[in-house]
């Protein structure tokens, strides 16, 4: 069983999931000359390797699955090595002087995107990210029925530089039994700034960039959602895409702006590979904790992340950046790419 | 002129050092059967290279450097492509709405820590080490002296994956006229429960560390240094070291206490290398603000982490981070490793 570890200095918190027995020579780098041993695998969510995964979970679309049926669009399966477990009884936390932890209770699922191996976001089609975007919406949908949890998180890790270990499109849910303290923050920040301004800061922004003609930080924008580069941008063409409709639950999201998120992130994933050639990336889903859906002060984002820098010791120690592109040009360069979806 | 821009929402903060006038077609990856053209420059720290920099500001050891003299042990140089210069004036600060941003006023240095380019800290002499530390006091005197600035930090990138962008043995020094996000709540988590126990919180993890006795997380003691691997590592085999002697300030080190941490750090530099076979790593070390050089409830100390592991999208929207290594069980590793210093 995983164990929720918080550091009371940076007061981050790791999930101690040992269970798969790993040691730390595991990690040694291979002797020169040799190369690591890379077990090749058939893909676990297509083909043959569908036999040896866990049973999936859900299939939510366009039906329940049967094994082998290949006709569905999306499927959401149990990860092979869950960071955290649903069937964990939750614990109120237990403390030793200094030390805090808590049992390792949430959940980890994988969201097959589509049954076809190389259907990526740079070529996907919009009735395909549709689908995508409806079982997220299922998904926060479910999770929002266990009292236990107190937040879900939907990310994508596109490449190896980005995280990913299987090529296969996916994306990965994690739920947990506390607010992550990265999204704390945000809430924070964005409850002070109501407080203040009476306001949404979302809302704010969207007016801003917006009034922004020359030299726009615009990248993409149709009727219902916009994305831009962040005035703060930390990376080279960090994108954040954002409804125009104030809500902080993604899943209550209508019909015609599911449409409409489901080609921006088409756009953004096809002007990507023009711009920057198939790069690694990470998207992540920000939205509001479970037990609260209906913030007027929080509103809903997906933020994204080109992975071309390595990100060292001085941002790792500091929480500070250093981007040597202006998000300007970054923006016009993602604006202007000529793309065909 | 580089400007430093803070996010509304995640208070983070970016350098945006566009000066270098790069795009973001620059960051593309290169066409597939195309390698990127990587020119091959003479190292600039050491041979022939030595001329074509900007010229040291500091040469410290064992006295003022001469162009072509090659006796020295350790230098200062201003680094090529600053983040943040010091003769920028210090402005308040400005705010047009949600944005807030300041004048890229600082420091940014480099601190070569050997004329000889392949003495890594898996093979260094403790004498050298030593000669490493002395110039890192120097700079954190040299910079308490100037009152626009907040911190200091002092960082090692080592290997391409942790973000060393040169292979001659190096740190980097980053002033900045704010104290850093990450190390503000680290202060700020200190100063609590100091409040409320009375104690360092540091000065309290040491006496608890030293109280495990069986499956310790204790890697390496000496008579005033101690490293451990803390109760919630994120990563596997990241160390925590700390002067036994309470103490906010790098540079109040006393001689036996230098020297007690020369061999603390190549102690470490070796078992990482013996137990991960020379991996990429990063030291940060943390100290108090420059302008708050004696707290009581705050304790400088190293944080040093093997880069093994891709933190991805999870890591990068939560804070949270999954560890499948525990603690003791590196600990274990690296205190049981043989090695000769």
């Amino acid at each position: 069983m995983s164990e929720i570890r918080r550091d009371p200095l940076s007061q981050t918190w790791t999930i101690m999931a040992t269970e798969r027995g790993k040691r730390p020579s595991d990690f040694a780098r291979p002797e020169p000359g040799k190369k690591a041993a890379k077990p090749r695998r058939p893909c676990p969510f297509c083909g043959e390797g569908e036999m040896t995964e866990p049973v999936s979970e859900f299939a939510i679309w366009p039906g329940e699955m049967k094994k082998g049926d290949r006709s569905w669009l999306t499927r959401v399966l149990g990860n092979r090595y869950p960071a955290l477990r649903p069937e964990v009884e939750l614990n109120q936390g237990q403390k030793h002087q200094i030390y805090h932890w808590l049992s390792g209770v949430g959940g980890h699922e994988v969201i097959v995107e589509s049954p076809h191996h190389d259907d990526k976001l740079k070529n996907r089609s919009i009735k395909q990210m549709e689908a995508v975007i409806r079982t997220y919406c299922q998904r926060y949908k479910y999770w929002r029925t266990d009292p236990r949890m107190a937040y879900v998180l939907i990310f994508k890790n596109y490449g190896e530089a980005a995280g990913a270990s299987l090529s296969h499109p996916h994306s990965q849910l994690v739920a947990t039994p506390i607010i992550p303290p990265r999204l704390y923050e945000e809430l924070e920040a964005a409850k002070d700034y109501y407080e203040e301004a009476k306001e949404c800061i979302y809302c704010a922004m969207i007016k801003r960039e917006k009034r922004l003609r020359k030299n726009s930080r615009k990248v993409f924008e149709n009727k219902t959602m916009i994305a831009f580069c962040p005035f703060a941008s930390r990376f080279p063409c960090e994108m954040i895409v954002l409804p125009k409709r104030h809500s902080s639950a993604f899943e209550q999201m209508q019909s015609a702006e599911i449409k409409d998120l489901a080609e921006m992130m088409c756009q953004i994933g096809h002007r990507m590979d023009k711009v920057l050639h198939d790069p690694p990336f990470n998207y992540l889903i920000h939205v509001g904790p479970l037990r609260t859906p209906g913030l007027l002060y929080y509103h809903w984002h997906i933020e994204v992340i080109p992975k071309l820098t390595t990100p060292a010791g001085f941002e790792w120690a500091t929480d500070i950046y250093i981007n040597i592109v202006s998000p300007k040009e970054a923006a016009k360069s993602l604006r202007e790419a000529k793309v065909k979806i």
